[in-house]
């Protein structure tokens, strides 16, 4: 578990392709694929869907998420 | 699905011409033609529509927008 | 319609001398002639009217917007 | 009217000495001639005097206006 | 009045030895001794009181003062 | 008790591997064991739990938590 | 009092060793033994105590406070 996070964004680089579950401020959650990350922790996350209470209320599929709202980023299957 | 994209901007370029849903900060949603980006994410976008719940509350046709207030951007192909 | 639009601040320098509608964060919104801007969307409007439900609530002049509670900037003519 | 402006810090330099409203978040408003400015649009102004519905509700007289907490700045003569 | 002011940090400079009112985004007030400043309006205050309603709420003595939650800085001869 | 502390991010250095209390922004509160961090205070934690009045609201196992939320970390042992 | 304070950082540097009166955003405030701190005011506090109408409402120990959300640091000397 947590091997070779030597960076925090060593996590991202390793939940490249993975499922992660994303918490914004506001409360909103998204649960997609990782696609891409950059330093600003600016995402891009593929078949998304926006989640409240374990349902899924909304589908966005491929979407660009700023870094500037993110509170935390968790690979979902240790999520759930 | 996703191909190619290595960062999240990638995601933005390859939207370039298509039209996107914009999601602000203070739940304002837009839904327009990606012309343009910077590595601000400040937007222009063509033929712009404010939505709300579904339903088109403004035409707005060419905007600016300024990046520091979007929490997402998603092609509306994927997010319909 | 958008043509020669290569970066967000294209469409700013197309709109000098034109009327624009400039929505700023806590809704307040202005109309008036852009007549200049920077890189941290500062900008400097002349003939400048606050605006509330499509009516003037406010006459200012020549105005000085600080670009940091800007949320869209969209020429009036295709905004209204 | 707004004659020599090309960059929006222009309409700055050529309001010192003017008198000048200052609003600021939190629908804050100042009156107050213009002395001094900075890129942050840190601003000096003296003579100030806090209004609110037309009614000056304090006197300040020369005070340092920090330019984060800025919404607009517009030229007394023009905006009244 | 204002004698030698040029860029916003004169005024500052200026009021060093001298008591200040320095009001904070919050509704805040503090009256002290302006010791010293930075360029981020980072201040330390001497004999700081704590005011609300002209009244004196803590006496703080020597504190240090964080530049990002200041709105006015008024030597408080010219603001009482 | 605090020995060899410098910089503020020695105690980061220190907690490696050793279980932290982190409290956010909107009360938020989050224990798990330091796996990195950075100068932005991003931080990776390992078997989190979300807490709320003491009670385990949320198990979210590996997780990034970006810095800017942040208003302290307190190893656990001393903080309970 | 007050002596050698030539830049704001010369207090915090100080009181390392001495007990201060920390005061966040949002009415947090802790006492505790301050450590050590950075340019951006991070702070290490030691037997840090969280207070609330001048009782204690939480031990924490030796804590990383993030700069960010401090309005005040104050030596507790002088504060009470």
């Amino acid at each position: 578990m947590a091997n070779g996070i030597e960076r925090p964004l060593d996590l991202l680089n390793n939940s490249k392709g993975k499922e992660v579950l994303v918490y914004l401020k506001g409360d909103k959650q998204f649960v997609g694929t990782l696609m891409a990350f950059d330093i600003h922790i600016n995402l891009v996350l593929d078949n998304v869907k926006q989640m409240s209470n374990g349902e899924v209320t909304k589908s966005l599929g491929l979407t660009f998420l700023r870094g500037d709202t993110i509170i935390y980023i968790s690979p979902a299957s240790t999520a759930l």
